[in-house]
């Protein structure tokens, strides 16, 4: 679905839209507007004349009421830290319909063990109300400072607690939405066993404001650990870390919170430009895991658990070395290691990157055919693949090579792209994993998906949005 | 919506029908049909004139395509153990699709723990393949060894493990459908994440056949618990209970796997009618748990976390006596206590049942008020109110009165619903927790859900099943 030919955004229209707000909460003049319309990868610039701040649920149906009446393309947007330029407006006749204020935590419920939030609370925010209330909410990502809850349950964003508390889907019980038109879709529901009817929740979870406008969320909470203890390991290859996951899960069962892969690469990059970050190992290795044990009781038993984990993949040759963190600090360092790894490539040039899944014990596999298919396109280029193998999510991200043209070199985005595809479909793979689709990977979707897919996809975004004004040019 | 006027079934039909299969997978004979028409309440009676039994997703292809053309509806039937009459056919228009022929397990990976399967195969070979791969498919209910996993995802089945690992469409990565006109949804991924457009996965599981066939599922295996240990707990009020829930999770995290409530008149109809049934505690209580922790390490772990909790609510008053087996037979034990409370209603007469929801700590006020309502309606009618008390889900099920007249008192079935059911609305709840809508709660459903969110589910159904031949008349 491509855009609708909506009707121009009329200085008289922008004053209507204005009207259904308090005073100060429409941005119309292009300084206030800017910071709404730039993204972190400077992919994307967007365009737009006016930026909607809404309160309340109720503020936001009447917003979505003018918008249908009068085809006005609306961008819903959180912290705007998408990686895929899903939050940014494409065109001056679209207007952005920013969350931001709506950010009340609207209860704590500590025995059912829920949190109702606005869907403009920030992702922190709300890992530290849970922190609060002596329980813990897993979602965990490098932008959680800035990025909001309705963001992350509209990409279903992934992050590295995934592998024991699972998606942003997975966390979520219950949903308040408004659709075009207006209507408010009133589900924030806490309960863990609901079965009336089609699952309108998780359509919207993942549509990337496709399909209506996300205001509140049911989140569940969990238990706090008592303790989380962690093991920076070295090893040989891709299918040592796979035996060690597996030994690591068998022994910790659910206790195994983190199970995250680095390559040599990446913590020298790290090493080099990130301030007090250090290799915790004495010599190098070609491989590093991130491994976190987790437990409900103490610290000695998440250690002993770590430690029985380890001292069995020492004996069975699956690690060459590991230190595990003896402070605090020491784990926060480990962590950096693996969190500053994005960043790290920055000062090394451009960066061609991919956010793949495959199934995980085909993870090996994906990595060796995939430097294959770079290195012979790009001989000299400099792979950086690291993120959830306990997820067989990776961060496949190709800094350019040393001396080389970076514009040159980024304007080789696509092709590299399509190659490491292939590969990533060869495997049954997915090439959109917890970043979603956005602009950027809009019509590689289009292209890939079974059109008997697209066809559903298509019937249900015009049953939500029958005049296409959500977000368009977004994901479908 | 209900049904469609289809083209009548004629015997020519019926053979382009049978044509589409081997010799001998299309029953005709009344006879061969009758197990197909029965539910094991009896609340339905089956009408039908064919049972179609492909053994393949191709076979049932051709088959769909052919309905479509001819406007034939269409009731998928899986291990018919359904409660809500889901998988009963209700007229002779209607064809019945058995999957009990498409049995394979096609796939065990033990390395990304997932099993794909056929739809038709039968949970209990589903949990014990997982078993011999040394891994552990945690879905377990009281039917587990004839309902199939098909109907488990297309009803999203519930019970017992829920509260540590799910339900059944949390246990699901991904699935193969076909769709009215004979398209095949290819969804077999094995993928954590997976972001590529809206979740149209989500939207088969739970739509009780009503979009489409469940042909085959990815389903997530976890590692296998080395220990499981047992406690049988009476206590006072649900109150205790919610209070030892609270400090079992703070105490064994997702090491806590089953937390189940029971009354003491359950207790004594299990007692009365389960062979070898014996209340393991000495004296009576008012109220029963049954409470599990599991270890991926060893019987000892498991034991002194179990230990470790039920000493603690013992000195803050929440439980008044416990037993912990001692051995696999006394676990089974306490299991069948649970277990049978269902059937050792039947020979105490009547049964009027409820399958409801609430948020977890507001359990003991619905009971509380839901028993007010009933005993005034039904002063001497028997309240067997036992269930999932970790996911807030109760099956609030009522005997009749002593000597009172079994059809009168079956007679009152929907009023007396309709009384319960205010009351989990009222606490924010759901009248269908894990056993769906089917025809049963149709009716209500309709009457009770916003009309928007009706409006949306058909839309959704037009865009799957333009022509309203899949299981009509059953969830819309």
């Amino acid at each position: 679905m491509d855009t609708i030919a909506p009707t121009p955004l009329t200085d008289d229209l922008r004053t209507r839209f204005a009207a259904l707000l308090p005073a100060g909460r429409a941005l119309t003049e292009a300084e206030a507007i800017a910071p709404y319309l730039r993204e972190q990868r400077d992919l994307y610039e967007g365009r737009s004349r006016l930026v909607l701040r809404p309160s309340s649920v109720d503020e936001v149906s009447a917003i979505l009421k003018l918008a249908n009446e009068t085809r006005t393309p609306v961008v819903p947007q959180g912290g705007n830290t998408g990686l895929v330029g899903g939050q940014v407006p494409r065109s001056e006749q679209e207007i952005v319909l920013s969350l931001s204020l709506m950010n009340r935590i609207r209860d704590v419920d500590p025995i059912g063990r829920t949190m109702t939030v606005d869907a403009g609370v920030v992702l922190q925010r709300v890992q530290e109300a849970a922190d609060e209330a002596n329980l813990f909410f897993p979602l965990s990502l490098g932008s959680e400072g800035s990025c909001q809850i309705g963001g992350n349950l509209s990409s279903n964003a992934g992050g590295t607690g995934v592998l024991a508390y699972g998606n942003s889907r997975d966390l979520c019980l219950g949903l308040e939405a408004v659709l075009p038109g207006g209507a408010i879709f009133h589900g924030l529901r806490r309960l863990k066993k609901d079965n009336r009817g089609y699952d309108i929740r998780d359509l919207l979870i993942g549509a990337e404001g496709t399909l209506g406008v996300i205001t509140g969320a049911v989140l569940k909470l969990f238990p706090k650990p008592a303790a989380r203890e962690v093991a920076y390991v070295g090893l040989e290859t891709p299918e040592h870390a796979i035996q060690l996951l597996r030994r690591a899960e068998a022994i910790a069962g659910s206790q195994l919170t983190a199970f995250e892969l680095m390559p040599r690469i990446g913590i020298e990059f790290t090493v080099r430009h990130t301030q007090g970050a250090r290799d915790p190992l004495a010599s190098p290795h070609a491989w590093y895991v991130l491994l976190e044990i987790s437990s409900a009781r103490s610290e000695d038993d998440a250690r002993s658990v770590l430690e029985h984990t380890l001292e069995g993949a020492f004996e069975a040759g699956e690690v060459q070395d590991a230190a595990i963190a003896q402070s605090l600090s020491d784990a926060r360092m480990f962590w950096r290691m693996r969190e500053e790894m994005s960043w790290a490539q920055k000062p090394e040039g451009g960066s061609i990157k991919h956010d793949v899944s495959v199934p995980v014990a085909l993870v090996p596999e994906f990595l060796r055919r995939a430097d294959e298919a770079v290195l012979e396109a790009i001989p000299d280029a400099r792979i950086v693949s690291f993120g959830h193998l306990g997820d067989g999510n990776i961060h496949y991200n190709i800094s350019q090579p040393v001396g080389a043209d970076t514009q040159v070199f980024l304007g080789r985005w696509h092709e590299i792209n399509r190659l490491v595809h292939a590969i990533v479909a060869d495997l049954n793979g997915s090439f959109a994993a917890e970043h979603g689709i956005g602009q950027l990977k809009r019509i590689e979707l289009a292209e890939t998906k079974p059109p008997m897919e697209m066809d559903l996809m298509r019937g249900i975004k015009t049953v939500f949005d029958p005049y296409g004004i959500m977000n368009p040019g977004k994901l479908l």
